[in-house]
């Protein structure tokens, strides 16, 4: 065989994603570029590219990398500042107060660095994210060779970024006509909430996200508050009103959606919506639960975000899947609700097509981008292992996670990361620390 | 200072249970024998035992062992055999088949090991068993060096190790009258579920506890299949039907009970009884949600078990707990529900209660017994720690637990077990794990 590769990866199992329910048993993926370039069994692998690097892993499951579709990296800095308090008051009394103080493009370089680290350890490869200071999460990310859709923030109120929604708007402008040069990357409008953002401010991302071909992402139904306040101001579910406004299509990523009527079900389905179901940080701050279960049986896209550390306390994708899993069935009263094979799709190729890359990542298939995860099955706590898919999602989590590449390069190598300076970055961490807990004396 | 100790641990931190919600930091404890024999600041621990060895835990943080309220451990063996099944379907048509073919005195010792080594490696000192052939299990602990309550099963169905009810107890008796040689086990009489248990036989069970003075472990209100069948066949909710039988009082472990209404809550109060939530199983298998924030509002002393691998996938007590909270939050819309603090006490200090070894184990003070559990909170995925407890609850998995020490023995030492023969463990699970799937084949 003539054809020339950069190296193989031969796992005990590959789960490909595409087709559903597949697990292939000694096969390897040979890697070119950045691509994805044959995927055959191992023994004739190893034959037909004797002169190519050979990354043998027995006892290991090689999938898709997980793609988060929801996160604010940087507020990793503030995991557990103060946990087990409601929505409202964590955020205004909490979060608010400090991020006001500390914010800058420093702590977000910093505390993005942080999640995404942490991310990197846990298997996942993509990830959207919305914070202020876009430009500086974006370098983050570039430092670690993530992959990264970025969400320019758009609120009516002043934050340390902008200052009103007019100012984040200019401020998105400037990031969306700078020429692009990472190929990693991608941008996103992230109009923050409803009740953060005017008609005016939606119309205008409405017809931006049009011009520019942009995905815009959406705290949407986040509370029963958030709908009540809106009954109460606009006369309109927030749903209704953004669907006025032009919003609700397929270029929308909703996210939360704990509180949905069928009737907006129906109309999430019509209009291809997708859907960003983030369940830990909704039991963790009691916001509700989005029904996936009727989602998905309706075809709805739905694919899974961490949200912040702050309010889940870790960006562990596995975790969360499970999660969404088990409260499916919980809520449903139905164990077959969700099961395993699905639950990767959701982490993968669901969350591809939320970003609209389900062309370039996803599922492992020639012709697509090496953004590959292996998990280490070799723990006598996973034994025995009767069907890998299965011991993925309800057994494994960020520890069992051994080796990443992203684009073709490898990042996570047994699981430590390649060429980054993890000291300095602790060392970091703790500084901001300190200035953290120092302000949180006082607000406590 | 005269008083002679076997060795000093000085962890960063030592969450000490009681009292409630206190850190100790820069503290150290000192074991002698099998007991806590002081806790100090480490700088004076440091004088005043100067000779004594000092295992040094920087970064670390100290609790009680973790006490598994509910488990079958021996069904680690089959772990992930029948995932996504609605749990009629998994017991009737996978479970029960496979255990009447293959389960024996082997099958017990080895499966309940492998059970054993993981719960051991999650930080667990403690564990509530239930599964025939209790002689087998009582080997597998004690060969670990466990702590745990081993059940005499009762039903009326026959198994492998027994014919019928009458059958089941006489072989109960046999182990009650042997004399006991391990000061870590006691014995208790596990009656399977109201369903599988005769009016005589719970009869015969309560005059058993109390000659005896045994706690009673039984699933109860599991399912609302199994209230709507009791209905059916006695005119009684089951927990109507055991309380005119003499079973609901203190010395009742009551697992699962996702089915209760106000006045079950109260009577469960009122009782005294003891609950073990197994949140992942019910969720896992669709069976509904136990009222655990009712349940503590009302006193009930509730604990938490992991339930078998088999139903779960793992046994790992941080991640059941933090699912416990997360839980209580979502069904609540109430983020205050289940705090860290509570948390902890639900797998320490409400454990020891609910065997009725609050005096013995429970929580690190002086006079209890040394088991005790390490986490080590280094690795950047935990960072930055405001609060170590908050960490515990919402970070950690077992991947995190460092050491291990049950009875003043140290079982784990950097993750690693000491005395115990692993690969001899790998390669019966391997045995196991081809016996089970070329049966399991005939099934599907």
């Amino acid at each position: 065989m003539s054809q020339k590769i950069d190296y193989l990866i031969s796992p005990k199992w590959i789960a490909p994603v595409i087709p559903r329910s597949c697990i292939l048993e000694d096969y390897s993926v040979a890697v070119s570029q950045s691509t994805i370039s044959k995927i055959l069994p191992t023994n004739e692998a190893l034959k037909n590219f004797r002169e190519a690097p050979n990354i043998s892993l027995p006892d290991q499951l090689l999938t898709p990398g997980f793609i988060n579709v929801h996160s604010h990296a940087a507020m990793s800095l503030l995991r557990g500042i103060a946990d087990d308090r409601n929505m409202m008051d964590w955020l205004s009394n909490w979060i608010w107060p400090i991020e006001a103080k500390l914010v800058d493009p420093s702590f977000v370089l910093d505390g993005t660095q942080l999640a995404g680290v942490e991310m990197i350890m846990g298997g996942t490869t993509t990830v959207a994210d919305n914070y202020f200071f876009p430009d500086a999460s974006s370098s983050a990310f570039a430092s670690l060779g993530m992959r990264a859709q970025i969400g320019i923030p758009v609120l009516k109120f002043k934050n340390n970024w902008a200052s009103d929604e007019r100012d984040h708007l200019e401020k998105g402008l400037t990031l969306l006509d700078r020429p692009q040069d990472n190929s990693l990357q991608s941008l996103s409008l992230s109009p923050h909430a409803p009740y953060s953002v005017t008609d005016e401010g939606f119309l205008r991302i409405a017809e931006l996200a049009k011009k520019k071909k942009l995905r815009i992402q959406l705290h949407l139904h986040e509370t029963n508050k958030e709908v009540q306040d809106s009954l109460d101001e606009w006369g309109l579910r927030p749903l209704a009103r953004i669907e006025n406004l032009g919003i609700l299509n397929s270029s929308l990523q909703a996210i939360h959606l704990t509180q949905l009527n069928s009737h907006e079900i129906e109309s999430l389905a019509k209009n291809e919506v997708h859907v960003g179901h983030c369940p830990e940080s909704n039991m963790k701050l009691g916001s509700g639960i989005c029904p996936i279960s009727d989602l998905l049986a309706k075809n709805v896209n739905v694919a899974i975000g961490t949200d912040s550390a702050a309010s889940n306390n870790d960006l562990d994708m596995l975790q969360e899947v499970r999660t969404a899993s088990f409260l499916s069935k919980a809520v449903t009263n139905d164990a077959t609700q969700i099961p395993a094979e699905v639950c990767l799709e959701m982490i993968t190729l669901n969350g591809a097509k939320f970003l609209g890359l389900e062309h370039k990542i996803g599922s492992i298939e020639v012709g697509k981008l090496a953004d590959l995860t292996a998990i280490d099955m070799s723990s006598i706590a996973l034994k025995p292992v009767y069907n890998p898919l299965s011991q993925l999602i309800y057994n494994c989590t960020s520890a069992n996670i051994s080796n990443v590449w992203i684009d073709g390069k490898q990042i996570l190598q047994n699981k430590e990361l390649l060429k980054f300076k993890m000291p300095e970055l602790e060392r970091k961490v703790d500084i901001w620390k300190e200035k953290i807990m120092s302000l949180a004396s006082k607000i406590s």
